[in-house]
């Protein structure tokens, strides 16, 4: 057996819990552990991986062919588990995660969007017909589809999509077309050389009319040559600052037929004659579109929980300067400014994983509701997705960020793992609707939400808005809830404020939506309040029901841990809560206290903490992550397997340098 | 000529100043305009750099062997400047500067260490006689040195690095050696593959006794094959985040001898029977090592003016979403949430490039005193320099990745350049003192001068707090001056209130060095807000000297910008101005509506402001970005560069797909 650093095995004596309580704790209950190390053991010991040369040496077809590779080993382990019957998605969730997925591929999978886009939409948009025939084939992997709806052109703004579908009644085909060049379909996952069938979003036209966008299957490529089809350009989009596997492609579309039932026709159909019928609400797509903004809240945690277990052990390895004069140099960790930067991330960690948890039910529950034709909760869903989506994506991005720079300059090196991390999460602020976007969607919300606060009874989610304003604020209170509350009354006043300056606006002459646009600032700031109450709620329910259920050595951990996160965004809120409520200067000061209090009292249990976390070494993928904590010899290894070190090639020196050096060049 | 863009040439037309007369003042006069404009015709006209792939899709060989094609063409350059007579720091630190480095070579270069490290350091430690031996040769690229201080175990505690060079009067040589893991050598830039001489720093023993750390010339290649010599094992570090052009080594020694005038000298002499004489003051040694440091203040506007040239002219050309039903969609630059985002970092520009002028004169004027021993200013220009190089190289960053996000998915692409601006400029958070470690060293010195406020006359850029803290605070002022008071009383509190935490905890019986610590976060953050009140006292003073200069349409413009900038800060520190000043609530939200207006006010000049940087597209290397706008086109020119689309190679679709999709894998 490997010998542990003897810092880390300090810090594992430390420890005031059992981690493998935390674990479970963590996890939601042993049955989830079990299934999570089990599904991690077929994951990673079954197949031999590794190739010789770490991916990011390798050119891009290499690297292409290398993703490939192992994508197919992973797809086909997820044939195999749908072969057994475990299909739920909840099953292809827990697979498909980064946690597995990002480990093996390193940088994503050309592959994923088959799984997570183009079977729910197959599924949502299909009509019965539809998905038993293309349903099978799908979970085979017979063909591998890609979702191509963005354009060069149009993103956030779908009604402005330029691609056109028009049918052809002498035929019975569409006729699929890139009529201008920002039409062309970008940035669809596996779509560059992976994928030879794509979901293509297009405005429909018929008779002459158009019908707005839809989707249609299209093949892209030949089932045995791989060859695009006639009329079809595509290809990868170029090189990106992280997820290289996932293969993002283009598409342009040259008058390419495809048959009329190619088109998914749920909710809406063109018969034969080229007759356009719509047949069912479409707010019902809209429920299944969030589904991915969903699943991505639920996956941040997955790439911030490793991110602070590499900057974690590193820091109770790494030792520098001591304190006294020929003292012993300090762990990093022991620093209180390490600890500043670390202790909110492992905290954020636990909150995540609990809210996510919760909002998925939240998201199960409302879109089961339409599903069943109730719509009203819709657009309280719509929100809160949004919301929490911008939310989560851009504080795992920057915790994750400030693990990498905790690093030191071995933070920097690709061998660590966290710039692959941080390329990863850094694309979820703007992939499935950017993060700014998605805030003034929930501001929408919240300002309709707040016109009608007198006259209706407010969905849960916003039902604290009511409360706090008819209640007002009397006291500032030093506690878990006392914080809640605060921040309940800041995402008030400061929604009422986006609504007396929209008023004031619009009263003085101005149209909405230059009023809106001039807002549109504090109206950011004001859903982002509101995602920060609904964030502090669920993790504070989520959490004592946890504790209900934990030993008192593992409860209060937890409860330090729940602690730390809402001083933590007071702290944050602090402007707000000094402009808004009567929290006064000695009580901010006292909650700085709590804070680095909270900091002192967790920092025995850090190392405890992340080792709950139960990442195997494999999916960690770091240098100075492993659980063994041998830093610096798996540095020096990792920088041998460099192809500059491997071979003796001096043919740069002799080309260039040595010319130079004789001022020949 | 190529057609621009119709949206950007209607920015163009609105600007309400003289691009040309605004270009002047920024590079701060008519000279520094056509110098600048001349090297950048130089560098960019005279060679063929492009060698059809773009580097980012080479494997790492290829790459390296590209990036010392180019950097031998960008240094021969350099030599012949140096022919011509132009050697001068300036000259020099132009040249070298990313604003062209980076340009011509995508991702830094192995040799700028040879002249930004090695040749300061032989002029500055070195002895006349060995200056008069290594200068010349060093000049001419006759040998490539790399500069190896940091080690795997230790960076920033200087004192506790391993390496050991011990004198051996029999053969009147040093040995140096790497007696464990931790003391290898790491990040030496150019050491990996390129450079053939290092300049190692190492614990110096002679007769028995450790003199602690000096440098040492190193030959550590073969001059003719490029052999690493006996007892060398040297190689590249492996994979980085960005910079992967600048061949950062590891250096482990096994017994190496060097001749004894291989020791730089001018401070302490080993004569030839091991004695060791010291002869002039270490802080001498200790002005030269801060050079680095405002270089790289002075180096941060070059990567931010790009990324925001690009980020702004993007979003002049992208449209997305119209505010009212059917009408044309918006420029993203008309939305106020993008105005927010990308005109603070315009004005960021303007207040680096000038305060980094101030930065770079005060170095100057202090370091000469220095050389005349005249030492007295020394601390102050230390705790200068680390706060100025910590908050100036975060604010980039910050800024830079804000830029890249602002531009959405496009900012993720690698064709954008913006992330490997983001690569380059985090880099400097971490390189030449890691910033939280600086902010520290920072506080050390204002706790210090606290201590002393009474008693001593305070040096000039603290002189402040006296002031602050004798004349206490009347009255909140909104204006330029108003603000700057306001981050001085701040500051001043801030400081104050560590000195009492500090006291407290020490009289309570606790030992400085824990005091300290727990007081660290702390003392952070009052080293910030003091680096806040340097900042902007000298981009007001700066900025008021230039509107001086300035046409009345120009000078109302930078004005604009001082004041954004001002405004900026002041919301940042709101908390701290609305505990420490008698600033009101109403008063918070009257800066909070001139920031709005400043932004509403600068709108129609953000194009002509990046403009006036006047980068060309040669050196912004950007599909979003360029002069003429043509964002759309240039995506797809850069896409069918990807190799994955020269050719039609489907080798991973035949061994892996394929085999997959049919159930065989």
């Amino acid at each position: 057996m490997t010998k542990v650093n003897p810092d880390l095995q300090r810090e594992r004596q430390k420890c005031t819990f059992d981690v493998e309580e935390m674990t479970v704790l963590y996890d939601g209950g042993e049955e989830k552990t079990a299934q999570r190390r089990s599904r991690a053991s077929v994951m990673v010991s079954n197949v031999n991986y590794y190739n010789g040369v770490p991916e990011y040496y390798l050119g891009s077809k290499e690297k292409h062919e290398e993703s490939i590779r192992k994508s197919v080993i992973i797809f086909g382990l997820v044939r195999k588990m749908q072969q057994e019957g475990r299909t739920k998605v909840t099953d292809f969730r827990h697979v498909l995660q980064c946690l597995l997925g990002s480990a093996v591929t390193y940088d994503g999978t050309s592959m994923v969007l088959h799984y997570l886009m183009v079977m729910p939409a197959i599924i949502s948009q299909g009509t019965e017909e539809q998905q038993a025939y293309w349903l099978p084939r799908a979970w085979n992997g017979t063909f591998i589809g890609s979702f191509a709806q963005t354009e060069l052109g149009h993103g956030t703004f779908i009604r402005g999509l330029e691609t056109t579908a028009t049918y052809d009644p002498g035929t019975q085909e569409f006729v699929l077309h890139s009529p201008t060049l920002t039409s062309t379909k970008w940035w669809a996952g596996g779509l560059g050389n992976t994928a030879n069938y794509a979901i293509v979003v297009a405005q429909l036209y018929t008779k002459g009319k158009c019908h707005g966008v839809h989707a249609f299957i299209v093949q892209i490529r030949d089932e045995e040559t791989h060859h695009p089809l006639p009329g079809i350009k595509v290809g990868d989009v170029g090189g990106k600052l992280g997820l290289e596997a996932v293969n993002n492609g283009f598409l342009v579309l040259d008058h390419v037929r495809i048959p009329r039932n190619h088109m998914l026709m749920k909710h809406a159909q063109v018969l034969e004659d080229g007759t356009y019928v719509k047949s069912s609400d479409s707010k019902l797509i809209y429920a299944t579109m969030l589904f991915m903004r969903v699943v991505i809240v639920f996956d941040m945690v997955n790439y911030l929980s490793k991110a602070v277990t590499i900057a974690t052990r590193y820091s109770a390895v790494r030792r520098q300067t001591p304190v006294r004069q020929d003292g012993p140099e300090l762990q990093v960790l022991d620093y209180l400014t390490q600890q500043n930067k670390l202790l909110i991330t492992i905290s954020t960690c636990y909150c995540i994983k609990i809210i996510s948890e919760i909002h998925w039910d939240t998201y199960d529950e409302i879109n089961e509701e339409v599903a069943n034709g109730k719509l009203d909760r819709l657009p309280e869903l719509h929100a809160l997705v949004c919301c929490l989506k911008a939310i989560v994506t851009s504080d795992t991005a920057h915790c994750v960020e400030r693990c990498r720079l905790a690093c030191g300059g071995y933070g920097y090196m690709l061998s660590s793992f966290l710039p692959s991390l941080y390329g990863q999460v850094t694309a979820a602020c703007i992939y499935e609707g950017e993060n700014t976007v998605m805030l003034l969607q929930t501001a929408r919300f919240l300002l309709k939400t707040w016109q009608r606060i007198d006259s209706h009874t407010l969905p849960p989610t916003v039902a604290y808005l009511k409360m706090a304003s008819t209640e007002g604020f009397t006291k500032w209170e030093k506690s878990a809830t006392g914080i809640i509350r605060g921040l309940q009354v800041v995402a008030m006043r400061k929604i009422s404020a986006c609504a007396a300056a929209m008023e004031k606006r619009v009263s003085s002459g101005m149209s909405i939506e230059d009023a809106w646009n001039l807002s549109s600032v504090q109206l950011v700031a004001a859903a982002e309040a509101h995602g920060r109450v609904v964030l502090a709620t669920y993790f504070y329910e989520g959490a004592t029901r946890v504790i209900a259920k934990a030993s008192s050595s593992a409860g209060v951990v937890l409860r330090q841990l729940l602690e730390l996160y809402l001083v933590y965004w007071a702290l944050q809120s602090l402007v707000d809560l000094l402009k808004y409520t009567n929290i006064s200067g000695r009580d901010a000061e006292e909650l700085q206290a709590w804070y680095e209090e909270l900091l002192v009292q967790l920092r025995p249990n850090a190392v405890g903490l992340v080792d709950a976390f139960d990442i195997r070494d494999e999916m960690l993928h770091s240098t100075l992550g492993s659980y063994d904590g041998r830093v610096y010899e798996r540095l020096m290894e990792e920088a041998l397997k460099c192809p500059l070190n491997k071979e003796a090639d001096y043919s740069a020196f002799h080309k260039y340098l040595k010319p130079y050096m004789q001022g020949k060049l």
